[in-house]
């Protein structure tokens, strides 16, 4: 068994209204985290923490997630060197979702090449069968092939 | 069966490059959505939408949810009154996260009262197990006794 990070989760009055840090981690001991950007406001990412990448994002303020997709933990920007540097952690009301305000360090977040993975709008008022992506602040900033032997996430 | 609303996702390819709305829901069926404030950036809440959730907000340009706690399709603001109007939505690279941008009807989109879910700082720097958040934009701006019979979320 692995190191235990954080105390359990108390009440629901704890979780909200307390100073414990007590994340509210899931059935595969995940917590969502979403990274803006610290500058721009934009989501530039929505990505997973289990708790060991929480404690080291605390600890390092630099953002370290859990890839569901190879199930381990990654720092984000350990290939590509588009490392995050935390300027400010929020946890939310139930304690299951962190928000963190990041420097993003070289072209982007997103393992597509894009600055965020958000770079389609989905148009609204239209029948939801129907809707047509709309490429918004879609340019790719670098080459993925280039920067990754293989996809990051 | 209910109704389908969303083509089957299409190859990885397909995901990040198309403009074919074609959500990766999860095994229980929902994709993980942020809305944030549309005039500050901030993040009010993290939460979810299944697939009729999803349709929904799209066609009405409000925000639908889905609530795991009560297994139930939920109309932001259908108790308190605080609706989101939508003014954008983007749908994140491998389409199993969206982001909406929102116009925050009445004081606040937490249930506990606040304007934002995300009410305390996590600080950074810090041995983890020993954090203690910091109240941030924490004061209550409704009294969520009075304004819900019981907890919305």
């Amino acid at each position: 068994m692995s190191k235990t990070f954080f105390p359990p989760p108390g009440s629901a009055a704890e979780a909200e209204e307390g100073r414990t840090l007590a994340p509210k981690f899931d059935v595969d001991g995940l917590v969502t985290c979403v990274a803006t950007d610290a500058a721009s406001g934009d989501v530039l990412m929505v990505a997973h923490m289990n708790a060991e990448a929480l404690a080291r994002t605390i600890e390092t303020g630099e953002a370290w997630y859990f890839s569901r997709s190879r199930q381990k933990l990654w720092r984000k920007g350990e290939t590509s060197g588009h490392v995050q540097r935390v300027t400010e952690m929020r946890i939310d009301c139930d304690q299951d979702a962190v928000w963190i305000k990041v420097e993003q360090a070289g072209a982007g977040a997103c393992h597509t090449g894009r600055r965020s993975c958000f770079y389609r709008a989905v148009p609204l008022g239209t029948r939801a069968d129907a809707a047509v992506l709309e490429f918004r602040d879609g340019e790719k900033r670098f080459d993925p092939k280039a920067v990754y032997g293989k996809p990051e996430k």
